[in-house]
């Protein structure tokens, strides 16, 4: 084979080994839940995210909750089209504010005691930051607008670099990934991608961003449009939709999201972004589907309907509109409750507490 | 003054105590955040969260976070009615297991880093564990659908108790009390107490508590307008109509708010029963309304009546109905993400990050 192929095979290989969450370990799980000292499912969301965490990972016995963020970061040839109410700078300049700490994101990490995995997946200027992962295939995108976003074989390229990260975290013990992303004009790159792949008018699924105004939003809708019309999703597999929208850190995280599902690590997603790159992911391999967990509901319009495409529900609304992981960090707790409840509350049994099967 | 005169005079001062949070504080606490390297209010709820705690706190500089649950206990002779899926016996089984570790609570105390206090404010056999708090000024209530729950001195007796503790609670250093509360049949006393003060049928504000059929919520409202005909809150002051209601935990609770907001230290609520002890303590003092958070909405109808009666949004709905304390306990995060993105963001001029002013 040569290298294409090669990279093409891997891929498939990938895809091909993402398993289903285990319905007898939901089951027991729902058992062990309903033995303990409170009346049947009155833990509500928390008791049905610790049996969906079991049956994702295939056991009721989770060990020590490790969970990472990984905060991907790229840019966007895109936002030349001033779609973004920042320019464009203020990716690498974020990037070294969450990798030096200063970030909501380093700040929530840091707080409950997640991980935090910076990489450079196609930032302009590379990132120079100790423990930042490199995973370069390219230095920003092509702009949407006029020019596809990046080389079919840089797409391919991208989504094994996230499953590579993705595994090697499970070899290391970590047990949940939170998705997060850094990239000036993102929100336009996943509108894109949501119209795409979800076969929509790109005005329902594109917002405001981080804050533009509403003629600003409407030149946004058009440079979508255009986008489109060059990349032609209707006739395009997945990949080819991909590497015509961009960006370099959805394609990134796609990858991570199908590399944690193939490890059986539940995947919590943050907002839009981090949102559509798993609905990238669920183009390439339907069953990560199953493994992914949405987090909140943030204020952009497309998030909904994305969510709603995925199946999912999102645990909490906080009116969230940052990204960078921090919708998904602050439910973090969330899912260490809803572990440490399966794990450690007392039976009935146990403590002699009258049980009357309410 | 005779020992009846001064518990009055007590309470009174205590309700006067109360002051209102420090608008300036809120404004500066905004200031600081919109400074902070993310787009202006980009955090939502989280954003107003930790301004309202710093006008609460009176101060934008909070320290060490340092959570307290405070679980009152209290038996309820209205639980003989069958108002409830679970004998009286569960309270006293369910507050050792509080007291012992095993419950939902005693775990997401222990998990987000909190205090747990267990107080028997008045169950039928006292409780003996280590630690637990005895604010007893008897051995359960009267059956409120065919007398009073209790004497007029021992509802002021066990405000006062609350407030006390929460007193002591500031001494040590604690910011954040969240609620909680156990005690068989108390969603009818809450029902009874939430229609009495916003003069609501109880059709209303009644629920399935932690799990009776329809025909046995039909038996709970029948129970509870006859504790409203013996009650005639409509002629009633705030204390002679908790005196008749109930229950000996809720006016604890009740105390407890009042202390904290009198402390300036936040009050955060949990579930129907403690929002409804939290809306017998602005019948006694209504700047307490202003010290008051609201966690989650629970299942129970009633909870959201008397949130908005409040004036509070929750800040999560995760389909709980236990109680225990257990919504507020899962919001503790929250507040120590509010917090700790406050004191630890990044401002734009500190990491020069480009401040566009979105």
């Amino acid at each position: 084979m040569n290298g294409r192929d090669e990279t093409a095979a891997a891929l498939e290989a990938l895809c091909a080994s993402v398993g289903l969450p285990d319905a007898r370990v939901r089951a027991s799980a729902e058992r062990a839940l309903d033995a303990k000292t409170k009346p049947r499912r009155s833990l509500g969301r928390i008791e049905s995210l610790a049996a969906d965490i079991a049956a994702i990972r295939g056991s009721t016995d989770l060990g020590d909750f490790r969970p990472v963020v990984v905060v991907a970061a790229g840019d966007h040839g895109v936002a030349i089209e001033g779609v973004s109410a920042y320019p464009q700078v203020v990716t690498q300049q974020m990037v070294a504010n969450i990798a030096g700490g200063g970030a909501a994101i380093s700040v929530l990490a840091r707080e409950f005691g997640a991980r935090l995995v910076v990489v450079d997946a196609g930032t302009l200027a590379p990132v120079v930051h100790p423990g930042a992962v490199d995973a370069r295939v390219r230095a920003g995108t092509g702009n949407i607008a006029v020019e596809p976003a990046m080389r079919h074989g840089e797409a391919i390229a991208l989504v094994l670099h996230g499953a590579a990260l993705a595994r090697e975290l499970a070899a290391e013990g970590c047990n949940l990934i939170a998705l997060g992303e850094m990239g000036i004009a993102n929100t336009t790159v996943a509108s894109a991608l949501a119209s795409a792949y979800l076969h929509l008018d790109p005005d329902v699924v594109t917002g405001t961003g981080t804050g533009i105004d509403s003629d600003a939003r409407r030149r946004k809708v058009e440079v979508i449009r255009r986008a489109l019309a060059i990349a032609n999703p209707a006739d395009a597999e997945p990949v080819a939709t991909l590497a015509m929208l961009g960006g370099c850190e959805i394609a990134y995280l796609a990858g991570v999201a199908v590399g944690a599902a193939a490890a059986r690590i539940p995947v919590l997603l943050d907002g839009f972004i981090s949102t559509a790159a798993a609905l990238v992911a669920t183009r390439l391999a339907p069953s990560v589907g199953d493994s992914l967990i949405a987090s909140h509901c943030s204020q952009e319009p497309g998030h909904v309907v994305v969510l709603e495409a995925l199946g999912l529900r999102a645990l909490v609304d906080l009116e969230l509109r940052l990204g960078e992981g921090s919708g998904a960090a602050l439910c973090i707790p969330l899912v260490r409750a809803a572990l440490a409840l399966l794990a450690d509350m007392a039976t009935f049994s146990a403590v002699g507490v009258t049980d009357t099967g309410a």
